[in-house]
């Protein structure tokens, strides 16, 4: 297994796109398993179409389900910030994905992304991870 | 890694199960585990019991979560489509389950099920990748 | 790949820790992958932050996303009971972690936590596989 972490920087960005650092990860590997994982308990990982407009239908999405409001026992930093503590187990953090004939196997309007509600935290790693079938 | 994809027509049928299909993929190797994995931006994978009411359920609490209201960014084919791209966030394209002593070892309840809400695209790809242990 | 399952009791308690468990078994390992299984219909996986409120938060949102009544088809056991057969379609019971230099590389604040809103079936079994890179 290979495997590496990298830096971003999400700022009040909630969906950063990760598809080129993927992509290029595995690019001429032979077939295997791409892990995605973001060792943070605010962030988490989707594959979603990005540039239509979905990135702002998911954040209205989890403040349906999560309101940006004082209702969270876990409470400290901005407003509602406890919503990002729950947000990992509906957004998972752990993602895999196939490798084939030395690409990225993902469907033609899948984007690998970042999906960071957290602004009080803007520096973010994700690992890679390359397991050879 | 041996890895191979299969289409299914999911027309307007929120639930298709590919229990079988993925237990037939597996029966008889070594031990490693089955990645299932869905190219599209507007389908997921779920573990659950079938025939016993929860598919509905299961459209409910989706229905719930993500209206079929023209509330949507994503703004494109049937009425509230948008829903539909924002659906695998949640219920993630992607899930690895274990194999052991030849067989997919499931729960007794569970069942691998591929989530469609989208009956714009009936016809479906499913790729199963297994990577031996 | 090694594969062992443990017994867990979790009776009415939603979110149990599992990993002191977890980093048990891979610590001195070679690099490789953690696959995290829950084989039941009615309990799922997760990474977030415990001790802290958040196991709490989950509870209150799974209860506004999944409501503890009697609107599901699937009815059987305790009132409502048809939404835990739904919650593994968004809390996954399928969780791969990255094994790294002997150890589990989580983030300081995730923990990995069994989700078992189904106080009827208090036994629960965790399958961990570790598959060498």
């Amino acid at each position: 297994m290979e495997t590496d972490v990298y830096q971003y920087r999400t700022g009040s960005t909630l969906c950063t796109d990760l598809t080129s650092a993927a992509t290029g990860y595995v690019t001429g590997r032979e077939d295997g398993l791409l892990h995605v994982f973001v060792p943070h308990a605010t962030a988490g990982l989707a594959l979603i179409e990005t540039g239509s407009g979905t990135e702002a239908d998911l954040a209205e999405t989890l403040e349906r389900m999560l309101p940006t409001q004082d209702i969270y026992r876990h409470r400290h930093g901005s407003l509602g910030h406890g919503r990002d503590h729950v947000m990992p187990a509906i957004v998972v953090p752990s993602l895999t994905l196939p490798v084939v004939g030395g690409q990225l196997a993902l469907g033609i309007w899948q984007s690998v992304v970042l999906v960071d509600p957290n602004s009080d935290n803007p520096e973010r790693n994700v690992r890679f991870s390359f397991l050879p079938g």
